[in-house]
């Protein structure tokens, strides 16, 4: 069992760690560490080497967190419930098509989402950070300013830094008002009745329908649809497909 | 060669992360690319299991900056020319002889130091931490506010997290006005020649001489002795012990 804190308004515990393809064990096991050091809770694997990660469990330092982390075959899955999802990136060489807010501005925003319910934080493998098809799931990135001659972080450190920004502001961060923001369980399934409606009426080219679903994705995130929106959506499409299959 | 950058005003080449009897040649190594992550260069190494100095060496990830690591037989050697020596440590269960100052604010004092001359940022080994000797060199202690349900740190990430904090405000720090402060070289010379006084003249009781030594290194330390005063100190002692021997 994860024990709970007291005092702290229960923000720390809307905060989900999620390492995606995690390959090597150390790295796993340091990365829950960080977790528990600074106060967080929730972890969990997408789609981990198996044999690293029931080495990473065996090791000590975290056992009750990694011990309750969650386990998952896709980065939907772990995403369910989150009202917004990070990612962590590195400049790097790659063609953006997300914003990148650099700690500890990021952080600021976080903090703002956790006091409005549960966010994933998103970090990539060791070798390849996070695919475009993960960074596809992200409402927006975030990277730790390191230096340009290495830029380059270890996985469990760039852990490290990014929960010790988020807690080291002791206070708890204030809660926005509005309406409940749409989860990523939600977007999913908005997500995939809008692809299989796009493709009963022939607006998907198979050629590139991978990358148009990129697209649809990361334009639905830019939304920022309340639950409510997201549920009307879902009518309207159901109404939809079910008038292009007779 | 470690790249020099421009435009920084170069405090950070003023700082030298030190390695005290590290263990883990991944842990050196994860410190050594934090090093290089957050823009430092100075990096050293004191009485480090041979095995694991060289693994790490052969590692990837810093390879300049641990091709320039320097490596020590003893901590007074490491921080000889440094004018300011911090430790980092976990409140644990240790008996505290030292101010201990909080991350962030700690960083803030830290920057300061590093305005004005080399400045040792001291971890202990994976296992033990800074040992009482060790502790006995630093002006004070710094320590990262973990959560006290898994309050230690894996090496790597602390040291990730501490320069992280430090190099958090892009600006340079202010270099402080007034005289040069005496090096860790020139108050250990002082120091050494004190001891020889005090067993010259039947002070020191051979039972407790151990802990007399570190209670007046500790003395030392905290009288904040400019260069000058120390060489006044040294020019004292070596008239005494003369007379002492005579």
């Amino acid at each position: 069992m994860i024990p709970q804190r007291a005092g702290e308004g229960g923000w720390k515990t809307n905060l989900k760690v999620v390492l995606v393809a995690p390959r090597n064990p150390l790295n796993i096991g340091a990365a829950a560490r960080a977790t528990a050091n600074f106060g967080f809770s929730r972890f969990a694997v997408v789609n981990p080497y198996e044999v690293a990660f029931r080495e990473a469990r065996s090791a000590a330092g975290a056992a009750a967190l990694l011990a309750a982390a969650e386990e998952h075959a896709s980065v939907a899955s772990a995403i369910a419930g989150a009202r917004c999802v990070i990612g962590t990136a590195s400049l790097g060489h790659r063609e953006m098509k997300h914003r990148i807010d650099t700690l500890p501005f990021a952080a600021r925003r976080v903090r703002t989402a956790l006091a409005g319910g549960e966010v994933a934080l998103l970090f990539g493998s060791e070798k390849f950070g996070l695919s475009n098809e993960d960074l596809d799931h992200c409402h927006w990135l975030l990277r730790i300013p390191t230096d340009e001659l290495c830029e380059s972080m270890n996985l469990g450190q760039a852990v490290a830094v990014c929960l010790y920004e988020l807690a080291r502001s002791p206070r708890a961060p204030a809660a926005p008002r509005g309406p409940r923001p749409a989860t990523a369980g939600e977007l999913e399934q908005l997500h995939a009745m809008l692809i299989e409606t796009l493709e009963q009426c022939g607006y998907l080219n198979p050629v590139t329908a991978a990358s148009t679903r990129g697209k649809i994705r990361r334009l639905l995130l830019r939304l920022h649809l309340i639950g409510e929106d997201a549920r009307v959506g879902m009518g309207m499409l159901r109404q939809l497909l079910w008038a292009l299959r007779r």
